[in-house]
């Protein structure tokens, strides 16, 4: 365990928390809403080469100018949380002032409390980070992050805590931005996702949507596409997508539950290398459209004054042809129960009309 | 007397400088517009528990966001300065583009000069902070705040002097937000203060206004009330306002001239107390309505080249049953002269039409 | 060579790099875009007193608040660079959402690199600083900063590289803001420029004309003026502006190339000292309209993938009668193929209409 506080350029002052279990190393934010910049496994790096050089403090990020593009500023860590009043994209009045900013204000808020523990049975590694979400009159949201990774454990377990402060109910929204490239990312790539129905987000993904499930060579020029999912679950709603190589010896996958998060969607993003060659898997609360969008589609969480809403993320690394076949076969199992419905349009309320 | 740097989450970096006279201990926030986060006499604490875990580092407020309520992130303190070019509410152009944000700048800005020294006879403490809220081409308004106290005294006085540097005429405006929560503030706490006329700021005020002079309990769900005031004075036009507990013997009181600041303003905010149980007592240069509205009603000061405006306010704590007697004696006093008008519905002029 | 971190007030964290030759001594600033604060020669300092209490770190400057003007809030170096992505004139779409603030981002984003050298056969001074103005889906431009002085020499010589990072084309401007106050300027002051064409900004700029090469006192309520140009260089499209005193013993002149930037703006700005007494000469890759203007007018600079733009910049003081002479000598050299073009109105295209 290190924690470092950062010197130079835009991460200057911002402190940097990584936690070693042996095998898997994991690199904190507790100044950017406890993001995870980077791990570390089997030699090889899981995160992506963003143009942002990164990590950035949040004084440099001016997430709610009027464009509501700001948040792009700080763009470049492996895993960052949107929310938690909102997230998705910038949503303005029909004046065009700035409602909410682009994938809200959690990521660049600071933890104001940062525990390190290790259990000396188990020897399991414990983070706890504490961050508010709060303006006076309005959201009162905190937000408690536990992070855990046994020795040798080749990845992370999160559980996420956010409670509505306020004696008054609150409205909120949580997605996991987990942003993988290089290495791992590389043409013929695969996303393996027990998905029933896909849908692409805009015309772009409509034109791209045969190839939803492989990746190209970084290509100068080329948009992002979106597509988002409806997956399936075990009894318990628990699901998993994963991210292998071309070579289909290293992968890395998310676990997650559909009735903590029952919205996915799959960012691909391959411009050019000096551009930010990657793709995003996004467990979330919603799609990340407009706010305005989402709450009329009741893809909003409401808490009781007092409430609380949980949240579980497991990121693994599979390291080798073995482990990615499992993983992979985990999916499969997950994919069983009937067929994907394929979309070729945006579906209705999905997207933005 | 101790100066130190907080650390950790949204106070990372910010100064706090507390002043013990013996009696009574104020913690000063040079780096929030010479602020006073909170004082302490007598085993209770002056000041409230804010949603905003703070003292917040102004590079997390936001107060120029496009809603311009960003100034709310950084709210907690006891004693917070609006202006000095503007204060009140977020004032938009009819293209909805952001004019003035909600209560200023000063509050958000760093004093460049800090002295505390005592006096050797007296045992006089004194803190004195110069704050610049300058823009190029615009204002060049400078805060020389000193605040004093001696061996034993309940309370500080404050004496504060508003410069306009600039060779060209300018304008200013000044409100002191001081803001009292529990254990001062209760059920059945009361008000006491020599008003000549009262007028509800709006609907939820017109609505309340009966009970302007009391305090319910927190009311989870309910919306603040505001109340503005033109007040009696001494013949030099000072005069006092008194907040006393349900008991009787706990108060805080402000002195302050009329001829410096002619306007009151009082706000009532009893929400669940996780969202802030606080009541402020505002005197000012003009009500908090939107700069355009107060410039409109001549309610801005006019500074002329090289110009200052001087301004003070003593905060007293009362600690039993005779100081607030005492204390609601001489706010009794001041009454005398006439009677009270009350205005059924807001005053035209005092509140945004 | 000295590095220290300001403490106190806006410049809070401010790194202050000073480099010193023996006979002129430079303030960088490595936290804001490697601007020069001030420079020292022969007993006097280069630079101006600007009512901003500068150096200001870039948390305490809005730079994207909705008027686009909070560039303004942190202007007070000598030399300040004006980009990447624009400079000019703040730009707001039709709806006065803000498209491109005032001045660009540049001048408040700090160097991630930063490097030292001495030539140890020359003595020569190297000063090399990156700073990257990055957004992702948007610009990834790098400015690499390289300042060198020798031993003895009566000023600086800049050479600027901005890189286009990116697969994709892009486009950038850079003006250099030159900014020049007391004691060189003063009453009877001079600029003297190599011009072929002159035009006024506006009608402010169109009433003064007459006098555009001179200057008055500090003139409370005066408004500031300013003059676009087409200078004449010589044959590798060199060039040389200088600004001299009324006695013409002190002067300051920059030196620059019109293939690199073919347009130079002179500001004249006169009020009250205390409201800022400063002349700009502005050498530019066009003239400091709105970015939408400038780039209808074509006068921005197209970047081809990962493609570059070289500026250089000399800064040299002339501190007796004899060296003024001698610069006056050059410029009117440059000036002797023509007669300078006056426009009596501003000319079409080089104005916004």
């Amino acid at each position: 365990m290190r924690l470092r506080t950062l010197r130079g350029g835009l991460r200057e002052g911002l402190q940097l928390l990584e936690i070693d279990n042996g095998a898997f190393r994991t690199a904190l934010l507790p100044g950017r809403g406890m993001g995870v910049w980077k791990c570390y496994h089997a030699g090889e790096t899981l995160g992506w080469n963003s143009p942002v050089r990164g990590p950035v403090h949040p004084a440099y990020v001016p997430v709610t100018e009027p464009s509501g593009l700001g948040w792009l500023d700080g763009f470049d860590e492996l895993l960052v949380r949107c929310g938690l009043s909102s997230f998705g994209a910038p949503d303005h009045n029909a004046q065009g002032q700035l409602l909410w900013p682009l994938h809200g204000r959690i990521a660049n808020l600071p933890a104001h409390w940062l525990s390190v523990s290790v259990d000396r049975q188990t020897g399991e590694i414990e983070v706890i980070g504490v961050v508010d979400e709060t303006r006076f009159h309005f959201q009162k949201l905190r937000l408690t992050s536990t992070l855990r990774t046994l020795p040798g454990e080749p990845g992370v377990r999160i559980h996420d805590v956010v409670e509505n402060l306020s004696a008054n109910p609150a409205q909120m929204q949580l997605l996991y931005h987990v942003n993988l490239g290089q290495p791992l990312l590389e043409p013929g790539s695969r996303v393996v996702v027990p998905a029933a129905e896909v849908s692409p987000r805009d015309t772009v993904a409509t034109t791209n949507l045969a190839g939803w499930e492989t990746y190209g060579p970084p290509t100068p020029g080329s948009t992002e596409s979106a597509y988002f999912f409806q997956l399936r679950g075990d009894s318990n709603g628990d699901t998993r997508v994963l991210l292998k190589n071309a070579g289909g010896d290293r992968g890395a996958s998310l676990g997650f539950n559909l009735r903590q998060m029952p919205y996915f969607t799959l960012w691909k993003n391959t411009p050019g290398e000096a551009d930010g060659y990657v793709t995003g898997l996004e467990p979330g609360t919603g799609f990340p459209n407009t706010r305005t969008h989402e709450e009329a589609q009741h893809r909003v969480v409401e808490l009781p004054p007092g409430g609380r809403a949980e949240f579980d993320l497991s990121l693994t690394s599979h390291a080798d042809a073995a482990a990615v076949a499992e993983a992979e076969q985990a999916v499969a199992e997950l994919s069983e129960p009937g067929p994907l419905r394929i979309h070729p349009q945006p579906k209705p309320g999905w997207t933005v009309g």
